[in-house]
């Protein structure tokens, strides 16, 4: 392992880390916070010198990477953003307990939104603004936006990077350039940001609200400002906020192709098909099963499609208490939490193109038993999907589903009901945030013991990773000395 | 297709599915249960007129015979025994509804014991040894019954057909002869059956409620033919269905290895391993998690080790009402149901070697990840896996993966708890028979619409002949003329 490479690049990372925290401490300083102001000046301390030191271990190192080095740094530098960039949370007595502040920032960067704070409308408006920024941070990944603002590294290196970090199973090689397609995809993100921020304005929501509204939007995070979510808006904003999350869940690289007038294979592309298709069945579906629930059709359909856009895409805002909805319609949200939104967007899940293969490649299998002699190939898009990518895919289902099952059956022993358990380790795994029962719109993580907090923070970090760089941190042979 | 000997095949089915309903018949002669005569006797009547029909519609038909018409015939004669076998039942007037009468044949054709009856005690018993009866000709598979004692169809016709009945990734071919084999196969399953008998009757049981118990034991079936299942039975006897269940749950294989003396390769065989090591374990963590739930310690041991036994191995007998037991208690049982016995025995789920195939290859992926120019294999009892294997346990995963929330979505339509609608699938695809809540051990099924009752029936009967059989019956290529 090359450790002095791995050592400056988490190195760099925490100094990126220590710059965005600084609008925060200024924010609170603006507010006259002073407890937080002090808490930010400690953590920043803290950071830089961790940051230093791994810079100076790092020194002189020889630029040699391997995929397996790529991946556990992107695992290790998200550790090491989480153990730090919770200080703030922890130093200013928010959260008392450091696992609660861990928690807390690492639902903030995996974009997850779940929360064990009771009520943040008492948290100092600098804090806030951490927590908020963090799901920004995280949205599209920390490193891709790294890789698009700095130099370090080879070509391979960024190549082994970016395969861990984006989201889903292809990449999309927009264009050849890695480094020109992060700065494309993080304009994209940019562009989206600072209109949900207008859009919002116009509503007539305050500035500080609408940036962190904006940041949990687009980040597809959740974590709101106030106590309530997003419930206590105007419809109008509430609008805005299902439209901006839909568009965050939707894979960056048809918005380049529209970008390049390709605008035919966008409209042809199966992955946004199924996504926007499963999304306005699913609305439809719920409107029917909620039919006499809510005073006005208008009504139900803006709560069923605020819900069941937030769940897919995984970001977990709330604007009714979901929990006292029929059967049907909650198990339809479970299912969501499943799916997720599409491959490449800021959202989490198991991702509609995945589902998408996984399909696929099933009914191929059953083909192929029909006509064993026939040679089958899977198609994605018009074209032949590579038998590895089908291999790679039906190896993260198995991770996935042996995850969620052994997660469930650790926080099980706390004691809350099934469906607490099974809901909260979705929607930790899964970056939603919100659950069903115990972990509901309504409620919080706080009830949960400090080692089941610690399995759903793995969690969180596991399915934001996608799985493998957590998992290749845990085998012997990537330790193992060559 | 070859329709004429897909006809003559499963005409052949019903004539002796019409041999095995006689001695239901006589008991119910002898115990004057002149209703459920007649209920028989057209049921017979209808059962001849359909074999007949076939047997003369297949008169003449030549011998070639594909993969697809062998696992569509094994679908479809189970689909027509059921259809035909539940007559009894509703004939009767046992279950005036002709759905409810399917739920509970299917259930017992495929070893469920998931049961509509609300007290069995009130059923002629001629009508229940049919309905215990069912899972001991379920439970080894009829069909490799049926290749054992006739001679129909060329070497190659068999081979498919026990390709898709055995249940687990390998049929373990013990002797190259499929018929020697399936007889060897039968051979060790009467004499278990035999044994249970025995064991119970030494307990002073009833030999009509020995038999019926050893049909639901050995076939890991469920259905008892009291109100409240094993409960009432002296402690001897639940640890005798404890034993007996355990030992049907152990791959066959490993039997003939012990007669032909490699006990070694028993021992050291992976599978069981897992299966033993996975039991034994579930039973002491609930032992502790029960500590002063129940009396004494001996009590605790009994009801945890009957009540991991009977879900693992898919049986559903019921000593005590699980559900009063704690979180982590039920949680465990909820993952031993998707795990369910080992391969090539009678019990069903997902199946411990198939899950022992998942992790290897899943681990050897992560491998992959880490030293991608290397060669990977896995290795099973020492033995490199075959990547076919590999590939097909991967696209069962996501076949079991996609019915399981899709039929989960499909009943939640009836407003039941998300836990009880999980469980009840759970329950009817892994072949268990009792889940949660409103479906829990105390509980049946007849809550349910009919609609969720065909979804259920139709779960029993995919998870039973391990998917494929059932999924080539949708497929548009199987009826497509070549």
């Amino acid at each position: 392992m090359n450790y002095k490479m791995m050592g400056k690049f988490i190195g760099r990372i925490l100094m990126v880390e220590a710059v965005f925290m600084v609008p925060a401490m200024l924010i609170s300083l603006w507010e006259r916070e002073f407890g937080a102001v002090t808490a930010f000046m400690w953590s920043l301390g803290a950071i830089l010198l961790a940051a230093g030191g791994l810079l100076w271990l790092g020194r002189g190192s020889q630029k040699k990477f391997y995929a397996r080095e790529g991946l556990a740094c992107v695992g290790l530098s998200w550790i090491a953003m989480s153990l730090l960039g919770c200080l703030p949370f922890f130093l200013s007595g928010v959260t008392p307990n450091y696992i609660d502040a861990l928690f807390e920032i690492v639902s903030g960067f995996t974009t997850t939104g779940a929360s064990i704070l009771p009520a943040v409308e008492d948290v100092p408006r600098g804090i806030l603004y951490w927590r908020s920024f963090s799901h920004w941070l995280g949205g599209m990944g920390v490193l891709v936006f790294l890789l698009a603002i700095s130099s370090s590294g080879g070509n391979g290196f960024t190549m082994h990077l970016l395969r861990a970090e984006s989201p889903g199973p292809n990449v999309g090689k927009l264009v050849p350039k890695m480094k020109k397609t992060a700065t494309i995809l993080y304009l994209i993100y940019i562009l989206l940001t600072v209109l949900d921020v207008v859009f919002l304005l116009l509503g007539g929501m305050p500035l500080f609200e609408a940036l962190c509204t904006a940041f949990g939007t687009v980040g597809t995070g959740g974590f709101g400002v106030k106590n309530d979510s997003i419930a206590g808006y105007s419809p109008y904003i509430q609008n805005v906020c299902t439209v901006f999350m839909l568009l965050c869940g939707v894979n960056f690289s048809c918005y380049y192709l529209l970008l390049v007038k390709q605008v035919k294979s966008v409209l042809k592309d199966e992955e946004l098909r199924l996504y926007l298709g499963v999304a306005l069945g699913s609305i439809l579906v719920i409107v029917w099963n909620l039919r006499g629930f809510y005073g006005t059709l208008s009504e139900t359909v803006r709560h069923a499609s605020f819900q069941v856009v937030t769940i897919m895409t995984t970001t977990g805002f709330a604007t009714t208490d979901y929990e006292l909805w029929p059967g049907l319609s909650k198990t339809i949200l479970l299912c969501l939490m499943i799916l997720g939104a599409s491959a490449g967007s800021t959202g989490g899940g198991f991702k509609c193109g995945r589902a998408l293969l996984v399909v696929k490649s099933l009914h191929r299998s059953v083909r192929q038993v029909v006509h064993p002699q026939k040679v089958e190939v899977v198609r994605l898009n018009g074209h032949t999907v590579d038998e590895k990518v089908l291999q790679n895919t039906n190896a993260y289902l198995a991770a996935y589903a042996l995850m969620t099952i052994l997660s469930f059956l650790l926080i099980s022993v706390d004691g809350f009901s099934i469906t607490t358990n099974l809901s909260a380790v979705l929607a930790c795994f899964n970056n939603i945030g919100p659950g069903f029962e115990a972990v509901g719109p309504t409620c919080n993580y706080a009830a949960y013991s400090s080692f089941s907090k610690l399995v759903l923070t793995w969690d969180m970090l596991a399915g934001r990773l996608e799985i493998f760089p957590i998992l290749i941190l845990l085998t012997r042979s990537t330790w193992r000395h060559r």
